[in-house]
């Protein structure tokens, strides 16, 4: 059996979503009259400690209607070097929102104070005025890495004095939380708005909310109607989202030890590169370069094994654990690894 | 008991609908694998005649999808002078595609085709290109207004010959074709591409198709992924969707039948201008000048007696009518309007 | 020898004006060192009643730098159906500033205050916002009619009581001024911004103005550096702008004067449509339908006799006169023209 | 008397360029009709071996005009971390082009070509089409680093090889060509299209050329019509750009040598850090760290001995030799920076 650890987004609705689905009272939400929508954007807001909530199709969108709302064309955002709004949204935010991305190399996700200092404009006709700091939380690329709290707190604390708004792509930041032990609203309380994804690690089948002030949200709305968010009887689709937030956050720390188990497995494994201690969350990136294979190479073998990977570039290669993959599958998994990986 | 005849968009999914979300095969739908989305895009693409079709989560969304996959900025595009791309998107197609709107005045929606001749441009450097022509039908603020097939035949010659792309808002296809007694594939041949709603008459609780050339779509996905379009799991919307598609286009022509009762019983009331023969599909819209209230005023009093309507302009209201909407409350909400309009 | 009617765009600079160029004192004025580039703006500043000006290339640049900068993407622009914005801009407003565009269709260039004002929008998540009324004086596809000043101070009213800014396109205000006996000042303060032209009727080889209130400017300085609008020893040019501003100006009666005795001389011409009382300035429109042949044709037939014309539609032709063009020169053109419409 | 260094921008014409623009022959360049402009358009695209060019009004004119030609919105293009596109142009490529700029930090300022081949974009959904790489050469923030042509083949043929076009910002060209000895022709066959500077160091008032293939200029003059770069008798401008490429090229050996020259003795001096060997144009940079004095500090003190210069960051201090400094004034500027950096 194919054991698929590509991606968290992957996951299926649980039974209980799908019963959801099914009784949700519905209404029109473009006349603000869908009720299981209201709920989820009240409890998500909540959950936030932000003064409102927009259900959004998905973390692509709440990111960019997030650019949309903060910038104005021609000024900069700072993102890291290999964020997700810069690395995997197709070019959005230049294309829609007119703004220039300025990267920054992280180290684990993290770009340093001092260098985000140094990238934000003073006041010349020939600069772009930046606008906006944008952090992604667990970071994907870095492998799911999380900002520490008081990383965040110096990054907020920098960007009021600087004047620039702080935006927090949190499509996994129920998977910080988790790992930190804290609550969400504890990291979202350094930022200015956030987007969290239902989908993923948390199971929803679609959606994921941007969160921020009041009169700020009002302006996505709008923004939100013009990239065609704006659905009817979004009930439907809410309604498994609010068991997201309440039923499924939990257990995310079951899938950060599956984690951790590939790590520290394929750390053994002959010709893998892989520090396990860096796994903090739900996503393990190990380095093939050592087995003399290509990384597209190797997920052909995983595959030809029955897993299922992701190639992250020459020669690394993502796994991600999530609700739909349970211990005996990791076990396998790491049977089969071990196969490929001797040779 | 309210009788809400504001829009067809106030429709709530049916049991059917509601078992096939929860029933719905699924799979992760940006790796074009969730089986029930494919399912709805091949039936889709094959009611309209087209090559190949794609999920949106709006009628808003595939029609800005349509204008950034057709044209590029600095071009111009043709569109009916109450068109919903022009009049209800809020400003989208400038923001999103940078193209200039030229409208034309129709007469019930349809745009003289010696004026649509006139206002494609000539080959100068002052002018912007025109790129697109852009139709509406049924035509929501032409009161639900049908284009004729000979109609749709002439504009699309003028356009081939001129070398513009014609892209037509269907929301409401479905109820043209009901009307005309064809195929929706009869009316969509006339255009290049086409977007129809789900929702609406139709019954889904969201979204909407964009059909067109199998090159096209694939350039128009990538349109989707940068608004936040591509969704997950969407089979659980998509499933609806089918039903929509396969179970709930013949009973438009009750939702039309409704609408000329409404629209005969209207002419007779005091103050109220309307043409009954006018009405083709589900919208009446009629004019309260003469009763000496303003159509704010008008809402207002139809509020009070239990039906809500929706104000279309100083002096004019629309109702329109839908699955949710019987017999019954069609009488009863004649009988409630003749109460407010003897007085 | 050829007697160039085509436009006021193509007179040459004045002995003086080359001199000027000559003589000019330049500095940076990306630095704004540049002292007589400031010289020009002060001077234009303070003619037309406004707190500061910019100097830029061109009247197309000075227009999309004001339509930058007094709007937003998404939002809502209204100006005259034939005004040069829309028609002769290349779709420039929605393609740099992503703004939409709203035409009404003007009488003599004047578009009738309540059509203005129902074309503003209400709030509505489904519309764009009006930001921004653009008038043009005098309006050349409406043949250099001029918008009279208590129609301006009607209009600009309605704006106010309704917080849509106004900018006015004066590429031809002088000739408006000359053409009402009135200083520029007594126009402008009609609107917020403006734009006039130092080349077309009064000379300048290159640029046009921009003015209005200081912090406004400011932001236009910036739009104009991302157009590459800023420019170094730019004393250049507005040395003759200098003149444009204070020697030229009288001398434009002239060229009314010119124009009347064209339009009156055409009106006695067989197949020509003219009605010379709406001659207010220097443009002059007339119909050849009666003629028989089409405006190209008769476009070529002016050409033949050594009169370069515009056609301006299918049966209209544009007359411009200037500065380079003398009482013989309009008398040998009407001598011409005899002969081409008496056959 | 005060030794102007900030930038060869400073430059003020000649008097044979001040009696050109007196002498200038004009017409409507609109129109295409203006002899002087047509001329100096053949004459820079024969020089830099291109089929076509197009007077424009800037450097950052003629960069964005570029991008707008070469790309569409949602691509990426790949530039320098400190090139002139993506630090000085105030945001305006996502303004105006809606492309995402990716950077790559440069060796006095050539991108390594694996990092550039490793920047180029694979097909995915997920990812912005790698549309164009831009070359800037002198680089300006590097130093007036000049890129070798073994480099620009290598980068050319590995653009070529990926379908990814290749602009040069050459705003200093001819410096570069003069330091290398070569034709500039000889540089700009390694790239597709190229913009250089008829202003800085050639000495002309205003003005750059952009030059590429016949079709993509045609294309390109439309995009200038929309900045509102389209200008009328700007034949008084380019004629002294005429003389900038005949007459001012050679002498750009003289700003190498005193620019050497002040780099040698600024080495000499107490707390300055520089390489002399690095000068290979008319920039020095250098940097004041070891002084214990800001880059602000310094350039104030600079200013009281009577030198301008710029500050290039935290510690750095730029100097630009140009025309208007004669070996004189570098001997004085020595002997003043002496005084200061000897404390």
């Amino acid at each position: 059996m194919l054991i698929d650890l590509r991606s968290d987004t992957v996951t299926k609705p649980t039974a209980a979503m799908r019963k959801a689905m099914a009784d949700a009272e519905v209404g029109d939400d473009v006349y603000k009259e869908d009720p299981t929508v209201n709920r989820l954007e009240e409890l998500a807001a909540d959950m936030l400690g932000k003064e409102a909530a927009l259900f959004v199709t998905s973390g692509t969108q709440g990111n960019q209607i997030a650019v949309l709302t903060h910038t104005a064309p021609g000024q900069e955002i700072l993102l890291e070097a290999e964020s997700h709004i810069f690395y995997y949204e197709a070019g959005a935010v230049a294309a829609l929102a007119g703004v220039q991305t300025r990267t920054i190399p992280g180290i684990r996700g993290a770009m340093e104070p001092k260098l985000v200092e140094a990238a934000i404009r003073g006041e010349d006709i020939h600069f772009p005025a930046t606008a906006l700091l944008c952090l992604e939380n667990t970071h994907n690329r870095a492998g799911g890495a999380v900002l520490p709290l008081s990383y965040m707190a110096v990054l907020y604390d920098l960007a009021k004095r600087r004047h620039v708004a702080v935006h927090m792509d949190g499509a996994r930041l129920f998977n910080a939380a988790v790992a930190l032990g804290v609550d969400v609203r504890a990291i979202a309380e350094h930022v200015d708005t956030v987007q969290i994804c239902l989908s993923k690690g948390l199971g929803a089948p679609v959606g994921s909310i941007l969160a921020g002030p009041k009169v700020w949200i009002a302006k996505a709305r709008k923004w939100r109607k013009r990239l065609g968010g704006g659905m009817r009887q979004a009930g439907v689709i809410a309604a498994p989202g609010i068991l997201a937030l309440t039923e499924m956050v939990e257990r995310l720390a079951e899938d950060h030890a599956h984690a951790k188990q590939l790590a520290y497995a394929l750390a053994e494994m002959k010709g893998i590169t892989i520090r396990p201690e860096h796994i903090e969350t739900n996503i393990v990136i190990f380095d093939v370069a050592k087995t003399g294979r290509s990384a597209d190479e190797c997920v052909v073998a995983l595959k030809n094994e029955g897993i299922l990977a992701t190639s992250f570039g020459p020669t690394c290669i993502r796994l991600v654990t999530h609700k739909d993959i349970g211990q005996q599958d990791i076990e396998t998994a790491i049977h089969r690894m071990n196969n490929i990986f001797s040779q």
